[in-house]
């Protein structure tokens, strides 16, 4: 089959640029990604990510810092497939619990399943859910994230989500996509779709 | 248990706003949802959604518009699922096949699927994967997906995903998140992780 020499000419341009870039791109490694914003897509983004680490054959785990007290359609799917290790250790968002201090107490718990999930190289993904409330919220410090980070198995990937992230944290992580809200449906009136939403 | 009181007149004061968002929005029928921009997230997300609507039970599509040539995670994964059809038709980047003429051809065909999905009603989200490309590219007219959308059964839900999207495509959508690249692993020297990136 032939095609357009002009088509052909700029095509060929582009490939070896992208050649380029993926030569250069040489570290083995596992990488850290930060999903924050108010746009829609941070959690689902992490768990379609989740779904190509299982078709990879890995063994991954989900800690949800704000989710827990109600079932969600990601907790019934992922949590009946090998390979998956699901913690859904939150009450739900601050307004709805209304207590300080059981939020704190479960952020604590739920940050204890992480921190020792961050430090088990069986696992070649780790989820943290909504963990940047924590942050945000003052429930949790830091630190001993940014630590558990740094000091993890070298092959682990960890996808963090939720919005308001610490500047030090966006500096600590290896990829950041910031998720903006440009349009809702919710904003327009529809309900929240069971699917989509949760 | 107790909590500090002005934490809890705060809470109480979200709730409420919160509560009349929730009563606002009181229509009940499937959304269209479209992820863009340069950031990572975009695709990733709607195979999270594609997740949480298989734990709802229910029965999901997926076309894949430039994918296809080689064998990803999410296939491997999804396509073992019951409730799954996936359709990966592309034949990857125009870069790649540097064929103008096969890569038109097989957005045509890509799309005749896509069409098709989009008109039965046993689907209760279809995903419709770098799809804008092919706007963006000229290799598809935008209408025949305009109209599509329009008259799709009422409880579908529609993601679309790709980079550039048309400003009538953007009108169209419910939701429209656009994805910031802040910061990403590639660019600094990491190689593409299989379970992140495909």
């Amino acid at each position: 089959m032939t095609t357009d020499p002009k088509h052909l000419k700029r095509m060929k341009a582009i490939k070896e640029k992208q050649d380029q870039k993926i030569a250069a791109a040489d570290q083995e490694r596992g990488v850290t990604i930060l999903l924050a914003g108010p746009g829609k897509g941070k959690s689902s983004s992490s768990f379609g990510m989740l779904a190509r680490s299982l078709g990879h054959g890995h063994k991954v785990a989900v800690v949800q810092f704000l989710k827990g007290a109600m079932s969600t359609g990601e907790e019934m799917f992922f949590s009946q497939q090998d390979n998956v290790d699901w913690y859904a250790m939150g009450d739900g968002f601050t307004w709805e619990t209304q207590n300080k201090e059981q939020d704190i107490a479960s952020a604590k718990r739920a940050w204890a399943k992480a921190e020792a999930l961050l430090a088990d190289d069986r696992y070649q993904l780790v989820i943290l859910d909504e963990i940047t409330y924590m942050f945000k919220f003052n429930y949790l410090e830091l630190q001993p994230t940014l630590d558990a980070l740094k000091n993890r198995p070298e092959k682990m990937n960890v996808i963090l989500t939720g919005r308001g992230p610490k500047q030090e944290l966006i500096d600590a992580v290896d990829t950041y996509s910031h998720i903006l809200d440009e349009k809702h449906a919710f904003k327009a009136g529809v309900k929240a779709q069971p699917g989509i939403e949760w």
